[in-house]
């Protein structure tokens, strides 16, 4: 924000000690409604301030933070919503994603990052019992429920890589299945394919509204428990492992795995998807921020590399493994086979 | 982040959702003393660790993030400081902000962010009182402490555009002088410049502190109390209202300004240091973004415009006023004329 970048600023600094108020901003726009009221044409602080029943003084001052981070446009004193915020943040829309906010900004997540020294210190997160990965702990189920408008894109791309055109018979296990998109899109993609979702049972009963609105319902059970402790049974052609593997350590990631590969028919695939920085672990930068998130709120979750992902397969078992990005999402893919 | 920012994208929502972390990570790095330790040589995350009585685990997953968002930068697994970095956050350097983290975090600053839509819901703070203008509000002795090595720079460069060379007896008023660096600045390049420095009684006694350091205590008096009860006394040739009139709506400014202009003796010029935006209020973007801290932390303050504080100052007999940027800082000088 220096006009001078090249002489030394306290701007990086002051931005992010500040960047607290970003996340203010964008949420106290959620909680408003604001970003529906200006999608109906509602473009003047009056206007929008009318619609959202708040202060004009207040929504002139919002709107003006919201243009300067990138979530609006302002011309003549008229606030525009950009494309992406007509998609992801209009309540209207079938992307809206403003619900993930009571997940992402869950005490159970944010608490984490109340003292992040105090982590740094043990290596772990500071929260009581294991942080996000207690069992039977309700955040999944806000989980499961508020970020499942992001996934659908995600899960159709990972599907169409793993299975392509491909309608043969073909068993699915979804572990962790959260909201069930996932395995869902592989039934969507494939009429014979039949899903298995595992979760907690609390969860799974989202999982099983999300297959009914799917239409997917009579291809998809579920099996409820602990990915840890349930029998996944055997003769998979595919196993998901979504955003899972990342809330532990090594050991415990290849003691699933052993269990994964055993569940595997001849020829079958693990399928993880996960936010897997490079080996400098500084790239790309989502996922190598999400590092962070692990330390804070998991005793020992990590982004691991494909080099680490590659070996706690090899130590498990699987033959080889495959490393695909998942372009426009910040996650990447690794395949495994049996 | 995305590879494909074309395409509409939710990359901005989450990275403005998890804009928090960014400041946890950053408050924890200066918490750990991390930045030092790395400018006194340490450059692996085993040595880091040491230094800092960490975890490994911790620090090489904080550094990893700190070099993601641009505090360090990374090779081959060796950590060292960025220029900015070792300017402003190794405690080693005479420009070290970190201290500025305990006034721009404290809760009286913070609380004001915790529920951004009932602020503007209401147009003004919800916190209790009038939020960080309460009066005696012992937030401004930490903004004393903790935010002078960041003033430095700024009050040379404003005692310089105001005086130039000049070495002509002055009499200098510095209102709410906080640290008292501004006044201080002015009495440094002008050996003839006495300055009163007004402020509440506790936040005084660091700027006595700071006037006895830079050797111009003779030349340095003060004035307790509130800006607007205490008499200013007359003659004045300049005035400094640093980062003071954001805090109260027009018609409060308007008031005080009428007492500056009759504390000024002819020819006398107000000085004011603010976050101005230009006329579209969403530019430049540290000055525009101020207007919501003031939102969130005041009943009814504001980053006003240069033509809202010519008005201001014209209502209360000022002649003129002129509009001066001052780079590489994120704010601007109004000079205005009695």
């Amino acid at each position: 924000m220096s006009q001078h970048p090249s002489e030394p600023s306290p701007i990086l600094f002051f931005d992010t000690i500040n960047a607290h108020q970003r996340t203010a901003a964008l949420k106290a726009a959620i909680d408003l409604d604001l970003f529906t009221a200006i999608g109906k044409g509602n473009a003047t602080a009056q206007s929008i301030a009318q619609s959202c029943a708040a202060s004009e003084r207040g929504v002139r001052i919002l709107c003006d933070y919201l243009t300067v981070i990138g979530f609006l446009t302002k011309e003549d004193g008229r606030y525009e919503l950009t494309p992406d915020s007509s998609m992801f943040l209009d309540r209207r829309s079938p992307a809206y994603v403003g619900g993930a906010t009571e997940f992402l900004l869950s005490p159970l997540l944010t608490d984490g990052f109340k003292d992040i020294a105090a982590a740094v210190r043990k290596g772990g997160t500071v929260m009581k019992d294991a942080g996000t990965v207690t069992p039977e702990n309700p955040v999944w189920v806000d989980f499961a429920r508020g970020m499942a408008p992001l996934i659908g894109m995600p899960a159709q791309l990972m599907a169409q890589l793993v299975i392509g055109e491909s309608k043969q018979k073909m068993k699915v296990l979804d572990i962790a299945a959260g909201h069930g998109l996932f395995g869902i899109a592989f039934a969507q993609a494939n009429p014979n394919a039949e899903v298995v979702a595992q979760d907690w049972q609390q969860v799974l009963e989202v999982a099983q509204e999300n297959a009914r609105a799917a239409g997917v319902s009579e291809r998809f059970t579920t099996l409820p428990g602990s990915a840890f402790e349930v029998e996944f049974g055997t003769g998979f052609d595919v196993i998901l492992l979504t955003n899972f593997l990342h809330h532990f350590d090594a050991p415990t990631c290849e003691e699933l795995l052993r269990k994964v590969h055993a569940a595997l028919g001849e020829g079958g695939r693990a399928v993880t998807l996960e936010f897997v920085p490079n080996e400098d672990r500084v790239s790309p930068p989502g996922a190598a921020m999400f590092s962070l998130v692990m330390l804070g709120s998991t005793p020992s979750g990590d982004a691991y590399t494909f080099s680490e992902f590659e070996s706690m397969f090899r130590n498990a078992g699987f033959s080889h493994s495959e490393f695909h990005p998942l372009p426009p999402t910040m996650e990447q893919v690794v395949i495994s086979q049996k």
